[in-house]
């Protein structure tokens, strides 16, 4: 890899997958027939199926294919001593400047600065509100997290906060979970939901959004063990993302420096991808010490010790944490799979998207509507779906602009009836990769592309380093 | 059924699930170290993996098993003027009194006059504040919905709020939809995801939160062919809890009185469950014409009309509502699958659950820790999770201790791996219902009870009517 700062992905433009996302229903902009609200989205079909694929694949790697993991699902809604506890009411801030002018917005003075520099100005310039030339305040810290209101007393003694993070309703539960699951040290707790933070530089399409969602798994050890565990996981997730299918050069472990480090952790690497705005975070994978429970310990009173019955030993867990970002995920899976291609004298623009993670398995087309293919596919269709295989039935215009069509949304098979099914049985099963089209009977489709799906795969892509 | 006001499921209260679902781990009071949280919860492993479940099959009957649905999930910040446009700014609220004394605290007024008869006062006697006894406001409307502040502006010109419905997500991305799904009405739309109202007396465990999940689905159909959809939609949707396993008798469908209905609705009909608490909504489906497209319509200046090229024919599609509510189809599941009975000689606490809702399907279980049957108890267990299934693997106990602790979490089928797999290359297949146990070969177990899960299913106490 050449220049770490200025390296950009090489196939596409974040403005291609935009348009894709919108015009293919991946993606819509939230609120868009009011206008828009600030980097808010709304998922559409395909969109919703490729995050729950994500989603799903995380869940299988921790929870279905290993039993060391529990699952949980805590409030968004938490009482305000958790965020007390975890140091976010304190220190969860930016430093913002305000309007004391008339439009009363904030900035970040330090973004300001720099595109006075940028203009040509000095770094330490008086500066004035970008929006309406307004006197500036003194810069003051603006907590991050969305506060409301619960229950009906009108003062401001009920204030809560949309969480920050899911990893805080882990921690809080994790005696909880010690009692009723039977489990010891090392074992870890899943969870995936909803997050919100009130970022004031939102942007770059689904990666940094107010509203986003999380898969964070927090890994409870003994503290001897807190290193190990914690390489063991930097080369467990990021083996999860290249059996999907990303490209190993688009994708790299960063360790963060000594002084990126939060103060609790010991150590903690990023798995970046090289997004077309440049590599960036997918996901961090710390090792927080025994910061969070010591905290919570401390706040609640209640004894986060674990007791080992065999050893005789007592001791607060040490804790490892992978946490991804489910949308960002969704977003290098986009950009790694997608590509311009020509293709027999024909630009194709395909999705090559991991078979289990494609919107739609397999797209079920009759060749004609007449003689019977129709219905045939139907059938065919109904098969499909009765054992759990997203298809989409289309019938409606060429065969070689309904193959461009699922190759946009990257359906990995299309299976075609045509003039000969009703005499022989079989369909033609095309390979959005390969385009190899071959004969394969109706009979036993379903248990073909289920076996399909379970097989190991790799981006034809892989050779082309960028 | 006797009376529909006194009823009430015989044969579990309220108690009992709440004390299973802390003890097993299926549910938490939330942030339970600080002293909780009014009325919210946490769902532990076992409650995480069945509320997921009734989702997957919620999901799997929308939008797997058939093709006239497509998915969508939108944000739970939206723009205030999709709340304007859908009646719950001015309209989604309670009347309230207001403590003008210490506490401050916000009383529904009928509530504080009812409880004043339950005395032995009138119901126009002057009522003070119950908390502190201060004098208490005129009644004033309070609107349920969550207010936040997003972006870094200071003033209130931002007000956000928490979504109270998914539903208006779907109808302001009608048009969106529309254009790139090749879809013609009839088509539905659907969407599970957490919405939120700052419910003045919530209660009853997760029957009523302030938080919670929707499953709702909105259907676009042509004006004339609204009221055969809305009936059609009443019985799939009943068929849905049937299919899953609530008995028929504890189940009824509620159609509602005229001065019930909405303004706008043409017909409701409630599912409703027998619950602890008596019988109470499950899910309302609604005829709801094309009152919300029309609003958004106005409000936006975005036609919301549907152009039929076959026939010509220009409107606006009316819409047939299920909304289903997760968290309380969860407890409905939880509740008509309790059952306390005597089996052998001993008491037993079991939760008949529809195999495809049971949170763990196998548990795999070494009779003793020696002679190789932990070691091959975890090939079988491995095989098991390979092959996508739930499981869990104990060794911990008396064998009949851990078939019970099976039994209260409802897992279908014990595997039990004894002195004599070693031979015959068999474990014995423990049934949760019939407690029938037979021998079956290991090789081939993950298939035979994929099959099992796909079989129709009913509750073993289907003739015990209440």
């Amino acid at each position: 890899m050449s220049d770490y700062a200025t390296d950009k992905n090489p196939e596409v433009t974040m403005e291609e997958i935009v348009a894709l996302a919108k015009r293919r229903g991946f993606v819509f902009p939230s609120s868009e027939i009011y206008g828009g609200l600030g980097s808010t989205y709304d998922y559409g079909h395909y969109g919703v199926l490729l995050k729950n694929n994500v989603k799903n694949e995380w869940w299988k790697s921790m929870l279905v294919e290993r039993d060391d993991i529990v699952a949980l699902d805590s409030a968004i809604l938490q009482h305000p001593k958790v965020w007390e506890a975890s140091g976010h009411l304190a220190g969860f801030t930016d430093p913002l400047v305000q309007c004391l002018g008339e439009c009363k917005r904030r900035w970040r003075e330090d973004h300001l600065r720099e595109a006075n520099v940028e203009k040509g100005g000095n770094y330490d310039d008086p500066i004035v509100c970008p929006e309406c030339g307004g006197e500036l305040s003194p810069p003051r810290n603006f907590n991050l997290m969305f506060e409301t209101h619960m229950g009906p007393v009108a003062d401001d003694g009920n204030a809560v906060y949309l969480r920050p993070e899911t990893a805080q309703g882990i921690f809080i539960n994790f005696k909880n979970v010690l009692n009723f699951a039977r489990k010891k040290p090392p074992f870890g707790i899943a969870q995936v939901g909803k997050s919100f933070r009130n970022e004031i530089t939102p942007g770059n399409f689904i990666f940094r959004t107010r509203e986003f969602e999380q898969m964070e798994m927090e890994f409870f050890v003994p503290p001897a063990e807190a290193q190990q565990w914690w390489e063991k996981w930097v080369e467990i997730r990021h083996n999860w993302y290249l059996e999907l299918g990303i490209r190993p050069d688009f994708l790299m472990i960063r360790p963060h420096e000594a002084d990126e480090l939060s103060h609790y952790s010991s150590g903690t690497s990023d798995v970046e991808y090289l997004f077309p705005i440049g590599w960036s975070e997918l996901e961090g994978i710390a090792n927080r010490g025994n910061f969070d429970l010591t905290q919570h310990q401390e706040h609640s009173g209640e004894s986060m010790e674990f007791f080992d019955q065999a050893s005789g030993e007592r001791y607060i867990p040490h804790v490892i944490e992978p946490a991804a970002g489910a949308d960002r995920a969704t977003l290098a899976f986009l950009v790694d799979s997608y590509f311009e291609e020509e293709v027999e004298g024909r630009k194709r623009t395909v999705l090559q998207l991991h078979p289990r993670l494609a919107p739609v398995k397999v797209a079920v087309l009759p060749l004609f509507n007449k003689e019977g293919m129709p219905e045939t596919a139907r059938e065919i269709n109904t098969a499909l779906r009765k054992a759990g295989i997203q298809t989409e039935f289309d019938s409606g215009g060429s065969i070689g602009k309904r193959y461009r069509r699922q190759d946009e949304i990257g359906t990995p098979w299309g299976v075609t009836v045509d003039f000969d099914t009703k005499d022989d049985g079989q369909v033609t099963l095309r390979d959005r990769d390969s385009l190899e089209q071959i004969r394969v009977p109706i009979e036993g489709l379903p248990e073909m592309i289920a076996g399909k799906l379970a097989e190991p795969w790799q981006s034809p892509k892989l050779d082309q380093a960028p």
